[in-house]
């Protein structure tokens, strides 16, 4: 088999795969925005029969040779499929099916006890349904880590390339840099937008409007709305986003359009060419978080942002916006507070919920934690890294749906994003120029030429840190990150 | 192995086709409703896989032995499932993968070269990509007739059971018979209703209260909106049927819907729990024509029905519907006229043009015709039929899709569907009291109950000729059809 063959088999072969998951991917969408309440029971039906094939069609045993062949290329694209077809392979060969099994059973499980239990506090009954599922992962892990570390292991699920040893010192520092940021901004921030009414429709509109200016290309994917906003890739030429729209604030739609609008310019940035093959994609869940995270906090908390939106917005309700200005949107936004929620939390604090996830996680899964010790463990970490006690498990442990869906591994990635994005900030403002004045004099073209440059062009023929190292100069550090908050919430910016 | 695992061996093979067919329908529901242009090609490349997926599990010999025991069970469903099975797996097995693939290029080209040529009433370009369209269609038509009647096999591709000796004389005599009617009837009807505008939104509205009305249940489906008027069942508890709206005229949307509507309820009164089975569905596209027939012509088209919806029609349209009365909208519905186009062809002469395609494909197919001759042919076939003579060819022989996308035997269906309607119309008066009383007195609903009983809840348990002579205690005739059109179309109703 020469190397044109083995190509051609390989992207067969990929190709299938890429069909699947862009039919998964319509199936789970038309589920988030459209599909009636009956049909709940036959939709999970078809994903888990489209699973199963794509299952058997990532063992077959037939494209062995061509992935070989294809891996001595000197194209990146097909070493890297090569590298990623090898390693899929190798992940679905070790993880019994039995096991498989048994972890989608017991994760169903344990989310439907949760999203019971969790509202009257009832921590034994989520317990005894967590302590299996964490014995299963446990068992995941070390299956999957072959003698490696277990934790990097569930890690290398999510964030291919990263471990636990090169997290660890980084968010150490960022935690010791920002609890000091706590302290001094805590009750900064002002008072929320006025009620409204914001349209709803309006919204919606507006929120298309903002997805196109940051160059969001419609014909090749849409904007529709979803209780939790989402992006799905659904295959070459169909990229779709989804915000959600709260009639008394419509910072909600807005920064929800910007982070997913984030994701859904890198989906589109992956080239037409290489989706059909296993490199034309992300290279991490941290490089997607990356973007979203970018054109959120980046590009969504600046001066210069909403000194272009205000007048959008104005137009757009010229009743509940008449008065607001670019600053009155800032303070509204960027509000800073102890308080235990992460998924409410602002960007100052957010990231030490992470750490602290993080932290018992691989307690759990390495450092012979056991489940019934998370609830104590948790308020503790709490408490030292936020300074406040939850007043309930659902305000402490109990409060996420990751472990009870027996993922762990995940969380990390959600910091990274932050990390990396500022990083990429840094960068983008060294390459173009401040952030600021571009936006001013060229609007956000510039900034995602760049990041089409340094990031989404690449797909995922490198791994995250070496990718990130190339398009930012430096490996991982908290640095830039501290320092966008110092600047962001400076006392000028929120007062 | 015995009955109870061979069902249940042949329910899990069963259970994988009908979660291919529902992914699939939910991939074409997308994109006909708002799938992004740019995804044309990767949508064309995930069914393309889907359906491979389907054609290898269809012919899986693994399921051979489950199937055979099946067969011999005394329930029909296992019967049934067993049936259709192997008629399936004998189709698939005839027609030599070569072929699938020679057709399917050949038609797009078709479709294509068709598109482009019709405008410009180009019959040569037409001609030359339909000849080698035609030869492969009987190519195809002799692999799956083994010995017997080629045209036979392709009508039982859509309409299992029945046969051109079966459909000629009923087509005959209903020519006959309606001729003379369309002589008498040609120019009666009223005038369309004035222009409105009629809200885009509001007709929506409206056409999802007709769908609840005549019991389509919202939790276990939808109505959408597309260019094209259809019904999709995308798995037990999701049927979705779309309407158009034209600004200009309410009746398009009311009358789509009523029609879709047929077709929908019928999805949703086959049993969930048989839903995947190969027994869970109507047994043939003129059985499922029938029940959109029966919704649109014989409720629809009645006096009874729009005394019941011109009052929400005047309150949604308080300005549009200004004065109009439930005959304004009948007579405006019931308009006949002698005109070439099938698709906008009244009732009265709308199956004249299914008689002159159905003769002209079984020519074509076993008769020795060949493609140049269709032109012509066609004429003089509208001429004798109708009347009328087309202007141009996109008025003649190239007006529709269906011979050049391949689909030959299709056409008979849906004049089997209005038989059919009349045939079950009848039975229903017969059975729950005549339908206008009925709608006057109790509404819909015991309409519904009588189709559900006499044909949704039987499934594919027996062919289509079987069921309706169950059901109606008739074999397919044309007298109740023709005894419809004379007490709709009556002086009386027109006038």
């Amino acid at each position: 088999m020469n190397r044109e063959q083995a190509w051609q088999a390989a992207t067969a072969w990929m190709g299938t795969l890429a069909d699947l998951d862009g039919a998964a991917a319509v199936l789970e969408w038309d589920r988030e925005t459209i599909m009636p309440p009956g049909a709940a029971d036959a939709r999970g039906a078809q994903l888990a029969t489209l699973a199963g094939l794509r299952h058997r069609h990532l063992l077959d045993e037939g494209v062995e040779e061509a992935l070989a062949v294809i891996a001595e290329s000197d194209d990146p694209w097909q070493v890297a499929s090569a590298r990623i077809a090898a390693r899929d392979r190798d992940r679905a060969r070790r993880v019994p099916e039995s096991l498989v099994r048994a972890l989608t059973e017991q994760s169903s499980r344990t989310v439907a006890v949760w999203t019971e239990a969790r509202g009257r506090g009832d921590v034994a009954a989520w317990l005894a349904e967590l302590e299996p599922l964490v014995a299963l992962t446990r068992e995941q892990a070390a299956a999957l880590a072959d003698g490696g570390d277990p934790y990097d292991a569930l890690i290398d699920l999510y964030e291919p390339g990263t471990t636990y040893a090169m997290l660890e010192p980084v968010l150490s520092d960022l935690a010791q840099r920002v609890r000091p940021l706590v302290d001094a901004l805590a009750g900064a921030g002002g008072p929320p937008l006025p009620n409204g009414p914001w349209d709803d429709a309006t919204q919606m509109a507006l929120a298309a409007d903002i997805a196109r200016d940051i160059g969001f290309d419609e014909r090749r994917g849409l904007v529709g709305r979803t209780a939790h906003p989402v992006t799905m890739g659904l295959g070459p030429g169909d990229t779709r986003l989804s915000t959600r729209v709260d009639t008394a604030d419509p910072l909600s739609s807005i920064m929800a359009l910007l982070h997913e609008g984030g994701h859904a310019l890198y989906d589109q940035g992956i080239p037409d060419d290489r989706r059909r093959t296993l490199a034309g994609d992300a290279p991490s869940l941290g490089a997607h978080e990356s973007q979203s995270r970018f054109w959120e906090n980046h590009v969504g908390r600046s001066a210069a942002f909403w000194e272009r939106l205000a007048p959008s917005v104005a137009a757009a309700f010229p009743d509940a916006a008449a008065g607001l200005t670019p600053a009155d949107y800032l303070r509204a936004l960027n509000r800073v507070e102890r308080q235990p929620i992460r998924v409410e939390s602002d960007e100052v604090t957010y990231d030490l919920h992470i750490v602290l996830r993080t932290r018992l996680e691989r307690q759990i899964i390495t450092g012979g934690m056991e489940p019934a010790d998370l609830p104590a463990a948790f308020d503790e970490g709490l408490a030292e890294l936020l300074g406040i006690t939850p007043a309930t498990p659902a305000e402490g442990a109990m409060q996420d749906i990751h472990w009870a869906a027996g993922i762990f591994g995940y969380f990390p990635t959600y910091t990274l994003g932050n990390l990396y994005a500022a990083q990429l900030a840094d960068a983008a403002e060294a390459t173009v120029g401040p952030i600021a004045e571009v936006l001013a004099s060229d609007g956000t073209a510039p900034l995602l030429a760049f990041l089409r440059d340094r990031v989404h062009r690449h797909g995922r023929t490198m791994e995250t840190p070496e990718l990130m190292r190339q398009a930012t100069g430096e490996d991982l550090t908290a640095g830039p990150f501290v320092a966008h908050l110092e600047r962001t919430y400076s006392t000028a910016s929120v007062s």
